[in-house]
């Protein structure tokens, strides 16, 4: 392998902004490429400035363009930018609509965004794995934000909460969305909120409707929190309302700072990964182990009702732990 | 603790098919409780015998209304059913319309139907971890037919397909669902399609978008399965077309004995089961280990940028491990 291939070199030009040593990076992880382990200890260092920002929504809420009008004021400020689309439905990650394809194509020349959809694997909608070494590497890349854009449907949000310092939630109006987001309990986890197509019928309903349900909340909320979500009207697909949302990115990740939340929640997201990335192996172990027959051979008397399953597991626990 | 409340008597008196023997084992398995081992020791050689018949679909396609009413069919036949509603939807899991829940009111007197609603706790929307032990208490119960119902907005379909003998999804006209299903994978799992309020306009035409994507998918597909998964149309609100649906169910369980389906999908289950409790195992070592230092000081060297991820999860693999 040729010397400017090696993982040390990828690194220090993904530093200098190179997006082709940033996109290949991110494949060697995406990949679990062999060299993964090689990649995260290089990153490790130069990682821990960049503001994670978790943006999440329904279908139809506009997402995408709002996503792609942040990434441009983002850019007016002179800042570096990455996204991460982990969303199926997203043009980023491939299922598109035509006009927000074309929209992001704005971005595709300018060498301080970098741009990268992430498979889903395993996970129906839910955030891939590959995701916390992604932004890692965008992160050593020297972005100052990088966006995480997510389906809202479940799951993911909750996913997307525990990577970011900042949780972004778009609504719009009239999709009964505030019911389906106290439902999932994101209205608990969001940073900010954001009503897009502010311009159509319903939305002050949209923002009343929002309020109520967060004062709901706040009676029985912890309470301490001196963070109060705000409400941001916008119509993405004009701009408008937009600086309002850059400013609010700004206001939070100055009051993380100052008030320790930053820390705490980088300190359990990292908790939460080491934690996976443990699953992952010994799940990795499992799958070693289904190559021999004893996986197989436990599942057969197990269907036989010779064995229970919690015996079972015991079996392969003492198998994995001894491998 | 009384003679009649060891696990092996609750066992017996819900071999004989006691409700209240029924509904306790299967409250032990939900909490988690330390007998929880002992019962699945004892159910172990009594099960095997039910067919696990998977339910899905989205909102609004009349999940609830056809589980009811194929309970009642069901019932007519003399045999014995139980039901598992792991839609948080669902009116026998808690968010319901009235009309159903008091539909479901018929089958409260019946000592042949046991109903229960699962909690989807940690996952949102997914498979409660104890659905397959619940399982197995229906199983053990003497049910011939165990109903696992389930929402279907991506991971729970496919999670319901890894229980079940034979899937059946529901869909209901003009509601995009054909495509949702193509999306969510769902196509190439169903072994049953129902395409609900058939009565309405569309009906037609959504069984000829699902024969059609069907037909797409049958060229790039393995091939070699004999089963062809038959679409049946329904009016379940009025009981029209439930009939077809039960003989589907019996002629797939029929099939699946014949060909050694049944066999294979079970071995599978059983896989899987015995991985998820042994990765279950590993979580809960982590755990107890977080409960000491190890941990939180791995995520704070992490965060520090001192340690990469992977090598904090070897460190914990080799803590839980010699644990």
């Amino acid at each position: 392998m040729a010397r400017h291939n090696t993982v040390d070199d990828l690194v220090g030009r993904a530093r200098e902004g190179e997006p082709r040593a940033v996109a290949r990076l991110i494949s060697m992880v995406e990949d679990a490429s062999p060299r993964l382990r090689e990649v995260a200890a290089a990153l490790a260092s130069h990682t821990g400035r960049a503001q994670v920002v978790g943006l999440t929504g329904s279908p139809g809420v506009g997402k995408s363009t709002t996503t792609s009008v942040l990434v441009s004021a983002l850019r007016k400020q002179g800042k570096r930018v990455g996204v991460l689309a982990v969303d199926p439905s997203s043009p980023f990650s491939g299922g598109a609509l035509l006009g927000d394809r074309v929209r992001m194509q704005d971005h595709a020349t300018d060498s301080g965004v970098f741009i990268r959809s992430m498979a889903t694997r395993g996970h129906l909608g839910g955030l891939s794995w590959a995701t916390p070494q992604a932004l890692r590497v965008l992160d050593a890349a020297g972005c100052d934000v990088v966006l995480v854009e997510t389906v809202g449907v479940g799951q993911s949000e909750i996913e997307v909460v525990s990577l970011a310092d900042t949780t972004l939630v778009l609504l719009a109006p009239g999709m009964g969305d505030g019911i389906q987001a106290a439902k999932a309990g994101i209205l608990e986890v969001a940073d900010i909120f954001v009503v897009n197509k502010a311009d159509r019928d319903g939305a002050s309903q949209t923002v009343r409707d929002l309020r109520y349900m967060l004062s709901l909340g706040e009676r029985g909320a912890k309470g301490d929190s001196s963070w109060k979500a705000p409400i941001i009207k916008t119509v993405a697909a004009r701009g408008e309302g937009i600086e309002d949302v850059t400013d609010a990115l700004d206001e939070h990740r100055d009051w993380m700072n100052r008030s320790g939340e930053r820390d705490r929640r980088r300190q359990l997201r990292a908790e939460a990964e080491i934690e996976a990335i443990t699953l992952e192996q010994v799940r990795a172990r499992i799958g070693d182990i289904r190559g021999q027959s004893t996986l197989p051979e436990l599942a057969k008397r197990v269907v036989a009702g010779e064995l229970d399953p919690y015996t079972a597991a015991d079996d392969l626990v003492d198998t994995v732990s001894a491998s």
